[in-house]
């Protein structure tokens, strides 16, 4: 099984994607935790070009593919071994936030991003993926200044990175919105709820 | 105007694109010369990544989006201003090494990697590429000892990769194989030969 958290920075992945992860490990199954970009190491060097490197030239297109190409190397050297050999996969972002950033709130055609993704990943998606979603101001206010070459590009493109994300859901069954300015037991419960339904219906 | 110099290492490729450089500039062209991956401070380290770092797992696919993603960024920030500022664009490997390295000779589907290239670059393609082409043992003679990543995998992989450029060439009239089996002058003859062709077809 293949779970992916994603959704706006500030609306809590962390926490819940760490809460989810402890549960079905005491739930009985073997769990690998990993984050996209970065856990292995040619993504964890991407990852820093990506959001440590802010004098370094990197267009829109660029930074798609470098994102897309990091994921690459996330799907053959950890997800498909993990999920051959049974386990369960959860996963920190996946497609859908290359779609959005670069996609609906970039300069980039959504349908191009997915199409190359498709080849990128071998067309190894997941079960269900849980966006975590708060309005714009609630994320800003918990990031506070602490931000990095996504996040400070201001509050527009925030509000069309949330946009993008809910219509994405429409479009994609296997999407599951979570509201995330709730509590953080409601929370978790949500998105148990949601993960027995998916789990039900593979099994 | 964008000419591209392609082909397996040892060819001569270096030698002669410099000589064709030159002959450019005093016929009186603004030259650009470039190397793909490389040339923009990210695609240099890209091809560090790429070239040099033998115990870092890479995998096929991700190679192949590695290498278009350094294209990709070549693109925006050399070859699309230079040519749009009426400059000539020479240079070393492009989309079809990717083709041919990764698809022809290596796993993956050759079609899905010109598909995800005319995505990456944006559909920006050279009026000429020159392919020069030698036998894989005189190639190999050349190269010595002196092998990096690609070029150590050995003999069969070097000669599906002079196949794969061969069929190339077939499909696409731009592409042109240049016998690179005779002496340095002959060869650079036979390069301007074609160049002036395809300057006269463009003017």
């Amino acid at each position: 099984m293949f779970f992916v958290f994603d959704g706006v920075d500030g609306a809590g992945k962390s926490t819940q994607l760490e809460r989810f992860s402890n549960w079905l490990t005491e739930s009985g199954h073997e769990v690998v935790v990993c984050k996209d970009p970065g856990s292995t190491p040619l993504g964890e060097r991407l990852r820093e070009l990506l959001l440590n490197s802010k004098d370094l030239p990197i267009h829109m297109r660029t930074e798609m593919m470098m994102f897309t190409t990091a994921r690459t190397q996330l799907v053959e050297q950890v997800i498909r071994p993990a999920i051959e050999s049974g386990k369960v996969v959860v996963l920190d972002r996946y497609v859908f936030s290359t779609v959005v950033y670069q996609g609906y709130a970039g300069e980039l055609d959504p349908q191009a991003i997915w199409d190359v993704n498709q080849f990128a990943t071998d067309g190894m998606m997941p079960d269900a993926t849980f966006l975590l979603d708060i309005p714009v101001e609630v994320a800003m206010q918990r990031l506070g200044d602490n931000l990095d070459r996504m996040e400070s590009r201001g509050e527009a493109y925030f509000m069309k990175v949330r946009d993008g994300f809910l219509a994405i859901a429409k479009e994609h069954p296997t999407v599951h919105v979570i509201d995330a300015n709730r509590d953080i037991d409601t929370i978790e419960s949500s998105i148990r709820e949601v993960a027995k339904n998916a789990i039900d219906a593979i099994q």
